[in-house]
């Protein structure tokens, strides 16, 4: 019997509210109807204060019994082997699903999240701009042509994909209306939609308790 | 019976030759010693004569038969499944080892790859200087501390992470001595010089046949 929980901070400051990773473990737990457990480290220190468990002094991470993980990547596959809502039991389906997986962590946020990076820090037109523009373009070329990545249904890349496309300076990135649709379709899942409220909810509760 | 085919391109120039990434999967299949074939597509049109193959236009894409993968990390993993060469048999032991190659393909290549991509723009001192230097001062305090990055053991995780710290430009930033050696220790492995003067050769006979 497995025993998840999703470890993230204990507070955050508004602006990554809705955005932090440990949503993607939320949702696939929603999505694939597991018990979860969710812990906290403290916002304070976090670089440093958690590297035993994640070296790069990120969250989340995830336990489940004796196993230990980070990379949400990772995690997001763990989750994943335990529920048919989440991935095919069949090897080339799972195969595809994994494919998109690394897709969304390494062809599209290798440039959306340093591109992001670059534009927050003020530089909106930087030198990733023509570089992520392509690959958003290539990507809506693929969600013009299909609902879901994987398999012909939902599977946790999508998931996946779908959050790393939210992101608002993502979204407002050129016209795409495939890829807006997909992700729209995929956050109106009420999977998605809980694991949003409970991430605000917990944030919201640390306010309070740090007032 | 797996029939593992490494598609890379027919031809690049110089500039890249030994670190076009079909050398990950080469490497993979000799340290396991799986037989494999490589087939080309042209250079000429690269970025969109093969599309219906792989979405961004890049290279490797593998194929076993009637599967059909692209991404690296996604391809490295297929292989690493047939072989125990490659991966421990146990389920910690894979966990661990696919969280080490999304640590490399995310963590770490998210922004080594653009920090790159702005120092040969002529950038050398960018906006993601600092966070470049601080993900790899936090890997250099992973290696201090063992050999090999899961099951205590080399991995696909290993070859994957060499793979990424060995750009010289990367290689280059601060003094990290325990990153230093891990990469010299996987680059002298017999199945990494196989596989890189394979490369090499594959596109010197290109230059002959293109001349």
């Amino acid at each position: 019997m497995s025993e998840l929980t999703i470890w993230t901070l204990d507070w955050v400051p508004e602006g990554p509210r809705g955005f932090v990773r440990d949503l993607r473990l939320r949702w696939a737990c929603e999505e694939a109807g597991l018990p979860y457990k969710v812990q906290t480290i403290p916002f304070d220190g976090r670089e440093t204060n958690h590297l035993a468990r994640q070296p790069f002094g990120q969250v989340p991470f995830l336990s489940d019994g004796e196993l230990q993980l980070f990379e949400s990547g990772a995690c997001l596959m763990h989750i994943a082997q335990q529920s048919d809502k989440l991935m095919p039991g069949d090897a080339i389906g799972q195969a595809h699903t994994l494919q998109w997986v690394f897709a969304a962590l390494n062809s599209i946020e290798m440039v959306s999240v340093s591109w992001w990076f670059l534009t927050i820090s003020g530089h909106s037109d930087n030198e990733l701009t023509g570089w992520m523009g392509k690959r958003l373009a290539q990507l809506e070329c693929v969600l013009s042509e299909r609902e879901w990545l994987a398999g012909d249904r939902f599977t946790a890349a999508d998931l996946l994909m779908a959050d790393v496309l939210r992101i608002p300076q993502v979204r407002a990135v050129s016209n795409r209306p495939a890829s807006e649709a997909y992700v729209v379709r995929l956050t109106s899942r009420p999977a998605f939609k809980k694991a949003y409220a409970d991430q605000m909810a917990h944030f919201e509760l640390a306010d309070k308790e740090r007032a």
